[in-house]
C-alpha cells in the first residue's frame, strides 16, 4: 500500500428538497455577491434558477447570472466568467448543473483568485492555482463526480485540446445532491453517467498498487452499485432509490476514496479526452464505453490476477483456473454486454470516428510521443494507437 | 434512503514516516503555541514525543506538554487541559495516541473554545459546542476511529458515567496515520481494536434504513477488511499490509461513510459504555465482543432479511431459505467463533461482570427507564436487561 493524502472537504447535503437550503448555506460562508453559473435553459425552465435567486434574495445576498455552459466546457466561457466576477465583485460561485457547469465554475473560481496567472495555464499544467474562490454546487446530473472531486476538465475546441487538471483548489465547499433533480435526465445521458461513474473507479482499480484490499472492496462496491443503479434509472427514471444510489456513487467514485494506497492515472479517460476533443459531439461517457473493452483486451495479460479479481468480484465470473484468460475475457465480455444493454456504444465507429484520425488521436494522447500512460506495462504511442485501432 | 449530511473534513496523511511532516503541517494552521496531549509513557519512550517537539522547534512553534491520559478518558484531565491552554495561550492542540487521547484532546479543544459553558455539559448533552480549537493527531492505535469521527467519549468515573457526544466540532483538522506506529500494540489491544472498528460499522449496518445498497456494500467491505486485518495483525504484528488496512478501516468505519442514508445509533456501544463505566478495567473492544452476539440473538428475528444479507455477504453463509433463522444464527456463531479466535470474550462473566449489577447497568443504559435504544423494534429497559442477562 502506497502512502497517500486523503482530503475530501466537500460538505454534502444529500436528499429530497436539499436545494431549499441553498440561501442559508451560502450565507454561512459570509457571501455578499454570488455568481450563479449554469448551462442550458433547462435549469431556468425547471424553476431551479428562480428558486436559487429567491433563496438568495431572502438572505439579502446579491447575485449575477452566467448561463450557457455547453458539454465539454470551453476556456472562453471561463474567461468571460472571470471578467464578470471582477466587474461585479463576486465573492462566491454557485454552479447549478452537471459536471461541465461545475468544472467551468471551478476554473472561474481559480482564475478569478489568481489574477497574476493566465487561467489556461492550469489546464495545460504549466501553473497550479495557489488560491481559489469559495464555491458550491447544486448537482443536476449524476456522472462526472465533479461535485466532490479535485478534478477540472476544460476544452479549447478551437485548438482541439481537452484536458483535466487536479488540485485541492478544485474541491467544492459544498454540494447539494437531490436525486429528484435528475429524474428528467434522458436515458442516453443517464447511461453515459453510469459509464462515467463506474469508470472513475474501474480505472483507479486497475492502476498499479497492491495490498489495498479495503480500498479494492470499496471500489468493487462502488462499481457494482453504479452499474445496477444506472440500469435501474433507465428502466424507471423516477426510481428514487436508483437515482439516489447513482448520485452518491457519482460522488464517491471520483473523490479519491476508491484509490487510497494506489498510484493513479485515469488511462481510458486520457484516451477518451482526445476523442471528444476532436469530435465534440461525442458524449464523454459514450466515448469511455467505446474504448474500455479494447483497452481491457489489450492489457489484461499484463495483469491477469487483477483481471481475475475483477471478474470474480464485480461480474461474478466463476474463475476457470486452468484457463484464467478465459475468465478475464468473460468479464470483459459481460461489461461490453452491459454497455450495449444500456444503449452505449462499444466501438469508435459507432461514434463516427474515422480511421484516418486515429494517428492524430494517438499523437495527441501521447503528447507527440513524449509521454506514456500508466499501466502494469506503460502504454507508449504505439500501444495507444493499437488500442484506438482495436476500438474502431 | 434517508437524507443525510456528509462532512468528513479531516485531512489524512497516511503511510510510513508521515509523522515527520507534523511541524510543517501545524505551521500551515498558523499555530504559535501547541498543547501536545498524550497518554502513558510509551509515547515518550518510543521517541515520538521528542520527534514532535523537535519538529515544532524547527518551525519556531512553542508548545506545552500534557501527558497521562488513561483508557476511558476522564473529565478531570479535560478540565486540567483547558486550564493549561488558558494559562499558556495555546492556539492548537495535537493529540498523540489512541482514541482516549484523541477524545480528551477534542473535549479540551471544545471546552477551551467555549468558556461560557461548563465542558461537562457537552458530554451530558445539555449543551453543544458552538466553536472549537484547531486540532490534529498522530494516531498510535487503530481502534476508536476518533481520528476522523465526530464523536467524543468522556467519563466521570467518580459518578460511574461514561458517555459520548457527536458534533461537527469533534472533527480533527488533520490525522497523521503511520501504520508502523502501531507495530508495538499488544495482541489483546489489537484484538480489541479490530472489534471496535468492525462494530462501528456493524452497528450502523443494523440501524433502520432501506434502499442503501451502495452504503451497505461499502459497510460490508469495511467490516470484512477489519476482521481480516485484525487477525493478520495478531499473527504478525509487523505485517505492514495488515496494520495499514486496519488503520484505514479504523478511520472509514466511524467517519460517517458507512451509514449514509440510514438512521444511526450505535446500540451495542450504548450497552457497552455502561459496562466499562462501572468496570473501568474492561477494555471497550472486549466489552463490545462480550455483548454483540447476545444482542444479535435477541434481535435477529425482528429483522431477519438484514441478518440474512449480513450472513451471506460478510460471513459467506449459504442461505438456507427453508430455515432462514438457521442461517442468521450460523452467521452470529461465526462471528462469535472469530472473536474467540482472536482472544476476545463472548460473555460478560469472562469480564468479571457480576449478576447483581445487571439491573443497575440496564437502568443506567435506559437512563432510568426514560429512553429506548434504536432497532427494528425499540429496545426498552426490559429488553436491555434481557440482553445483559443473555450476555452474562
Amino acid at each position: 500500500m502506497q502512502s497517500f493524502i486523503y482530503d475530501t472537504p466537500t460538505r454534502v447535503y444529500f436528499g429530497k428538497d436539499q436545494e431549499q437550503k441553498v440561501g442559508e448555506i451560502i450565507a454561512g460562508y459570509g457571501a455578499k455577491k454570488v455568481l450563479i453559473h449554469y448551462g442550458t435553459q433547462s435549469a431556468v425552465r425547471s424553476g431551479l434558477i428562480d428558486l436559487v435567486t429567491e433563496k438568495l434574495d431572502a438572505q439579502g445576498i446579491a447575485y449575477v447570472l452566467l448561463g450557457g455552459v455547453q458539454a465539454n466546457p470551453e476556456i472562453q466561457m471561463v474567461r468571460e466568467g472571470i471578467k464578470l466576477c471582477r466587474a461585479e465583485g463576486v465573492d462566491f460561485i454557485l454552479a447549478v448543473g452537471g459536471g461541465s457547469v461545475l468544472d467551468s465554475a471551478k476554473d472561474i473560481a481559480n482564475g478569478y483568485a489568481n489574477p497574476e496567472v493566465d487561467v489556461w495555464e492550469f489546464t495545460m499544467g504549466t501553473a497550479q492555482p495557489a488560491k481559489t474562490t469559495p464555491k458550491g454546487c447544486i448537482l443536476t446530473i449524476s456522472a462526472a463526480g465533479s461535485e466532490m472531486s479535485d478534478s477540472c476538465v476544460i476544452s479549447d475546441s478551437g485548438r482541439g485540446i481537452k484536458r483535466g487538471y487536479g488540485s485541492p483548489m478544485n474541491r467544492m465547499n459544498f454540494a447539494i445532491e437531490n436525486p429528484e433533480l435528475t429524474y428528467s435526465v434522458s436515458a442516453y445521458q443517464t447511461a453515459c453517467g453510469a459509464v462515467d461513474i463506474a469508470m472513475h473507479t474501474i480505472e483507479r482499480y486497475f492502476c498499479p498498487g497492491q495490498d489495498t484490499y479495503l480500498t479494492d472492496a470499496i471500489a468493487e462496491a462502488v462499481i457494482k452499485s453504479a452499474f445496477k443503479a444506472g440500469a435501474d434509472c433507465i428502466a424507471d427514471p423516477k426510481d428514487y432509490t436508483a437515482r439516489a444510489n447513482m448520485m452518491w456513487a457519482s460522488s464517491l467514485a471520483h473523490n479519491g476514496l476508491t484509490a487510497c494506497g494506489r498510484k493513479v492515472q485515469l488511462v481510458v479517460h486520457q484516451l477518451e479526452h482526445e476523442v471528444s476533443a476532436m469530435y465534440p459531439k461525442v458524449a464523454h461517457g459514450a466515448g469511455l464505453a467505446a474504448l474500455w473493452c479494447s483497452w481491457a483486451r489489450y492489457v489484461y495479460k499484463d495483469n491477469l490476477p487483477r483481471f481475475l479479481q475483477y471478474a470474480e468480484h464485480v461480474w461474478n465470473v466463476d474463475i476457470d483456473y486452468d484457463h484464467p484468460e478465459r475468465s478475464a475475457l468473460a468479464a470483459i465480455a459481460k461489461q461490453e454486454e452491459y454497455y450495449r444493454s444500456i444503449g452505449m456504444p462499444t466501438s469508435l465507429h459507432e461514434l463516427d470516428v474515422k480511421e484516418e484520425d486515429l494517428e492524430t488521436l494517438a499523437l495527441r494522447c501521447s503528447r507527440e510521443k513524449t509521454r506514456s500512460l500508466l499501466g502494469a506495462r506503460p502504454l507508449s504511442y504505439e500501444d495507444i494507437l493499437a488500442i484506438y485501432r482495436m476500438a474502431l
